[in-house]
């Protein structure tokens, strides 16, 4: 970290600030400027209150030089971390694919899906039991009976399910859930990721429409901080000035957070542009920038779809679009080294 | 709301199309265009799901004409909404001034704030027992003994307190509150909305970093459409592009609102702009652009706040800056024919 | 075009703009609701000035249907455009690599960088001889020598040469340039726009950093319509609150303006994100999604360029990358029905 | 500025750079730490190219401590600049209003435009004669003769004029103008703020739509470094994600430039909102928060203006308004100490 100075700072306030410092064991390098004078503090600062530093009279700017996450930094962490669930692992080289519809309607319906979704070539199935909707006079999802629904066509197929947790008062329900997503809107529910870094389940924390790179990867140290390393990164679209998409998909988080951090990156692009037409191109590109897996939305009748069915694919489209992702991930292992 | 439909139209789902709407009372006029059909919907389109509709292959694009909110919208209810507050009103000409430390950090602390603020002329207490910190390993908030500090400066001073509600489980602490305020990483916790919506104690919505003007109101219709009124906006800055602020004070917001709603409309600059010394100005603008009132955070001793001590003031800054306030509320009513 | 009225409109004024419109050739349907009489305009309302129907006092809205622009249009122009460069073709199933350093330094260097890139598969060479800088203190770029460079590089690999105009008493040294090259900061350089819409080289235009789908297609149809049809497009990263990288490349642009229109499409990986490391991975990403081209920074010493080094390559980087991103294009056919 | 090294940086590289600095009159203070050396840069660094340093293999980040613009910056220029126009002054106090229509129709359209906002208070006429338009079939001004009418109106009223200058060679025609405006699109339009910067006329520049604080400074600094230091900034609003405004208008760049720079800042609530009914809070808040002065649109008949008609305020509504912000900026000289 370092510290910028004002001009001829009160010298009991530096004394004050660096024995402070000292006493958190931080070691100080002073250089002094004409206009500035610049103390640069070494040692472990991740820990350090960067805004109660800025705060002091004499502090013109504080810049942070570490990361100020531990535990999801790959500088800690140096290999890549593989999330094993079911029969099946997210990242170490698979292409993970969840796939099934925004929200579980019911048994028939999910049950059909996730059949047609296996056969596609999806190792993963997706469903909403408890929606985020920003209407209240929206369809808010089946709640507990959406789970059972799941846990059917989990038993039908084998495929392992991912569902939205919206609060922690649903987590006793979730128990048999193989991974826990928490949504975008709930990326920076504090609460919520305690709650679930104190469990054992894998969790996938989806980015939040303006969240920063390190704020998501300090959602995903809250989870880590409480004892549970399985999780996963889900980019779904940030928002910008740019309306015709319903977001903007980011893929340069994939390449940048597989430096930052040791965690798998998923990609929705369904939820990133709204548009079913948008899914196949986006995650061709997803795959060729280097995801783990994709989240892709499957609804045997969108034109029904009780949310989001803009951005469903019919099954019969989606079987393609899989097996041609499928294909370009292997192909792209033959053009390495 | 406006159904554009796609060139040539399959008519059998046309025809499916317009049975389903006119089942929901919906009147249906057509205009038909050498490009594209129009259809206009006449009638309570608010509860339509425009999703459903856009999802259809006859569709090409769907327009609302109507908001999608209904007790919140002037429309239906052209009075502003006044809410009373202990001895105080929000709304209604009153200029709120509510202040306060960010984070509750003792009863002494709280207590000579509380006294100071009330001098200076604030009308709120303001103060985090609960705080959301993007690093798990900054200071969490006292919890429900910074509630029982917050009640004693109260005692002594009368002044009504508001104070964050992170989660509904904490929701039986703040029986004894005066206003509730949802935070904007929660603005779209909709389980916590729909809790507070079930009880009857004023709400303050923060806005969102991200969320339109609609998504803001959406919220509040979630409170009010469990059956509260009380409910109270407050923008605190939009994320944007320019980060030598934390975030971007959208000033533009209390006239909109004003026209869009009739819930009165707070502003916050201290935490819009993280920078104690911008915050006079931008309060002082805030006030001339029609604000019902305003949060500042105050505290005795910034280098040594917990939590974001850059953006808070010295009581003595404080006192002549709210007396400021006053006094140009009182001058700008004088300024109306 | 939708025109929404306010309830209750003056009749008078609302019979005065159904004559204007009339005279323009403008078919309308009228929808009587309750809340709202909803005007649909059919014809040619291209060219109608939106701002000015919106003007008056009897309307509340307005919305367009039919995009603004004809010429970019690929509703009128279903075929895609394929751009004969000198031995090279733009569009058209090709995929372009344009490779260069950022600024032209010497000849040496650029005819050193034109032969390396040249035997690595690039197909048209990159380069600036007039430079936008921030800082009016910054390298201003070498001007008309640096485009004889550019002209000797050409003269010695044949590869097409592309180069920024900056301003349009420039546009007489760029008579023999192949391609011209808009930058981002000039996209709505509208006098500049026009001025090669009035001659015939290729021009390429990059999107303004805040610039939506529309206004990009905008700044194609100014050229388009000064009689210049062969407009090529180049994303090169849009402006957002995520900081880590320069700007944020926007994948979702190849297939929503491969949608729109039937211009080909250029991806900038090295400016989008401003470090070289990011370009492998967005390159391959923007191959996939479909993209008809690259551009793509290579010098031979980044430390030592004299703008922009950060995200170029040296060319020992950029010859695996060209060839594997060739192959890639190659192996994408193979994955077509 | 603040060179991060990267761990155990290569030895002759390190002393390359530490000689090449030396060179160039820096000197250097470093800091060993465990996982960082940081250099720090003393003396003039507001000429060094922070890419070229960021460039090196060694180099691992680069932060500045110092800002990029020294004529701009009111470190070295502390007293406020006030620029004397006509007979009138922007700067030092006075309230500055410009009014006028966005674009100069007609002689007699402008000159009673002219006589009404001056009767109303109005200290300048700003009208477009070069129009920059989105759409190349939308009306693009009346070029020369519309600063024929300009100069007509200014005799008349003798209300000095401001206009938008969109090209350098229309720059000989505006040497009998009084302020020259450079328009938010050709903010970072390089050559144009040169050419500017070499004449003696007063220039406003307006802030691009997504221009950083920064960036909006540089552009100021590049007609500053021609010699022109009669610069007037002028803020219109910048892109976000909110729509229902046109843009968002940033207030908090009234106090953050004020502490940046020495130069004025005039606020436009007209194009920063589109539409009119926003004009008079904003502008309210505008003079509260401290601007010089305010750019009004002012049109006799909104209705048929031939652009940006819903932005404009007819006179009969501007009066009032004028009057008000004058009074309230008297007002406020009263509550200063």
């Amino acid at each position: 970290m370092i510290v910028i100075l004002k001009h001829n700072p009160n010298r009991d306030q530096l004394e004050s600030l660096i024995s402070w410092l000292q006493e958190k064991g931080i070691i100080i390098h002073t250089s002094v400027g004409e206009a500035h004078t610049i103390l640069g503090l070494v040692g472990d600062t991740s820990k350090l209150d960067i805004d109660l530093i800025a705060a002091l009279d004499i502090v013109d700017d504080v810049k942070r030089v570490q990361e100020p996450y531990k535990n999801a930094n790959r500088k800690f962490h140096p290999e890549d971390t593989v999330i094993q669930v079911g029969n099946t692992q997210i990242g170490g080289g698979t292409l993970t694919i969840m796939a099934g519809p925004c929200s579980v309607e019911s048994e028939d319906q999910v049950v059909a899906i996730a059949k047609a979704v296996k056969a596609s070539g999806a190792t993963m199935l997706r469903g909403g039991a408890f929606k985020p909707r920003t209407s209240p006079y929206s369809f808010q999802g089946l709640g507990p009976v959406g789970l059972e629904y799941l846990k059917a066509a989990r038993a039908e197929t084998g495929l392992p399910i991912v569902t939205e947790l919206m609060d922690l008062s649903q987590l006793p329900l979730f128990k048999d859930v193989d991974v826990i997503q928490i949504g975008a809107r709930n990326m920076q529910n504090f609460d919520l990721l305690k709650a679930v870094g104190h469990q054992d389940k894998p969790v996938m924390i989806k980015r939040g429409m303006s969240a920063t790179y390190e704020e998501w990867l300090m959602s995903a140290e809250y989870v880590m901080a409480g004892g549970n390393e399985n999780v996963i990164l889900c980019e779904r679209g940030i928002r910008t000035f740019e309306s015709y998409t319903r977001n903007t998909l980011d893929l340069a988080a994939i390449p940048v957070l597989r430096k930052l951090t040791h965690l798998p990156i998923i990609i929705d692009p369904s939820h990133a542009t709204g548009k079913s037409w948008l899914v196949e191109p986006l995650a061709m590109g997803a795959v060729a920038t280097g995801a783990d897996g994709l989240q892709i939305e499957v609804h045997n009748d969108p034109a029904h779809a009780l949310c989001d069915g803009p951005q469903s694919l019919k099954p019969e489209v989606f079987d393609p679009l899989a097996k041609k992702l499928l294909k370009l991930h292997e192909m792209l292992k033959t053009l390495e080294g």
